[in-house]
């Protein structure tokens, strides 16, 4: 029998949504969903047959781990309210250092799902990264068995290098989806279907699964085809904010592969 | 019988290499392959069962169809080398209106494919937008047929539409692209395997086939989180290029998620 089997989820949010799912399909009992408002705390209990809780003073004594999925500026007023130890409790957060939990309790860790999580988007967890650490070795194994009833990839990850993942996270996931924004806008401005360019964003992230990102670019900027670059920056000018932008990602792109070579 | 059957293509670069195999594996007799260098243009030709050619003059006058293939750069010194009129005859690239045929032929147009290639992945050509333009109906009918032999994907798009869609390309695959880049080169130093990112880069791409991309957006930028923000181009402080850079689009994705409110 497993340890880690009632779990309470501190937040409602994308995150905390689609990982309370995960857990509640893979047989984890969700003891109680906290959230600040009773809304969203029920819109999430419902989904998992848990009980929605808008008060830490109600939080349940007999939970096997409390997992905070709530923003990085609210956790420490959460810790603040919670009775003290407060038991086996891990973090969700990217980038807060594990000690967080110093103050708090004995045996703390951090659960990072590496994904981007929409409310309304169920997810496949089986292959997302879950991140675990723990300053306790028992914890860890637990947070690592647990990890392993929802997903395949599971990786021991220190606070440093959890940090640097969820920037280059920023990067991969929120930046190449701005991306995909200023593409849909500028389509929009010739009434052209943003349909057309699904295809490439597709291929664009399949590529990369085999090939390395540096060797699957193309396009005008790796060449510093000035002339097409003109162009572009010219069709850009109502535009200044994409119109530096485009001047400066060329820039980079064209740097890295001159470093490359 | 259908009209195109005996083409030409010139170039040999990755969009040549993937659409001359396309239309040879869908029965099309690709005649001649032309390139500056035999290297190149034999490397392509023994792909697709034809004959390399160097010289613009060693053209075969029977094709049914010239496929220019060739960076922008090259086109117009190429075309100068044809005999006039040159026959039917399309370019292949995003960024060149259809009218720079105008001096050397009667029937011409454009045979865009929005994909990014590279030489040596093949790619499934059935769902690429092939985009037609041509200044005469029946060519372009002829175009839509052809294209229809390797996909299913096909638009009439006019010059202005079509420089819209290669800008759009650009950012939403050779940008994002290079966002991978960066996250692999910010893993690379804290000893992280960029694997652990590809989920993650697979799952961007994909919500966007179904959600809009504004709306499937995530992470500290639209809640323009100072917190985390300011942790982040802390890290770069090394890196100032990638410092301006997220400082910019962090910026760059809270006006439009402001904007849309």
């Amino acid at each position: 029998m497993s340890k880690i089997n009632k779990v309470v989820i501190l937040g409602a949010g994308n995150l905390a949504t689609q990982l309370a799912i995960a857990l509640n399909d893979a047989g984890v009992n969700i003891l109680q969903v906290y959230s600040r408002t009773i809304q969203s705390a029920s819109a999430l209990a419902d989904k998992v047959n848990s009980i929605a809780i808008t008060e830490i003073s109600n939080l349940a004594k007999n939970a096997d781990l409390y997992i905070c999925a709530i923003s990085d500026n609210a956790l420490e007023s959460v810790l603040d309210q919670m009775p003290i130890p407060i038991g086996d409790v891990v973090h969700t957060a990217g980038s807060i250092p594990m000690d967080v939990f110093d103050d708090y309790t004995e045996c703390y860790g951090v659960f990072y799902p590496l994904q981007t999580f929409s409310k309304n988007r169920k997810v496949d967890f089986s292959n997302i990264p879950i991140c675990i650490e723990s300053n306790n070795l028992g914890l860890q194994a637990d947070l690592m068995e647990l990890a392993g009833r929802i997903s395949n990839n599971i990786h021991i990850i220190d606070s440093e290098q959890r940090k640097q993942l969820h920037l280059s996270a920023v990067f991969t996931c929120n930046f190449a989806n701005h991306m995909y924004s200023i593409g849909q806008k500028l389509l929009a401005e010739k009434d052209v279907d943003f349909d057309l360019l699904k295809p490439l964003i597709k291929e664009t992230a399949e590529k990369v699964q085999e090939l390395d990102p540096i060797s699957a670019q193309t396009g005008p900027a790796i060449r510093f085809d000035k002339e097409i670059m003109a162009k572009h920056e010219n069709e850009l000018k109502n535009l200044p904010d994409f119109q530096i932008l485009y001047r400066f990602v060329s820039e980079s792109i064209f740097k890295m592969h001159s470093e490359k070579k």
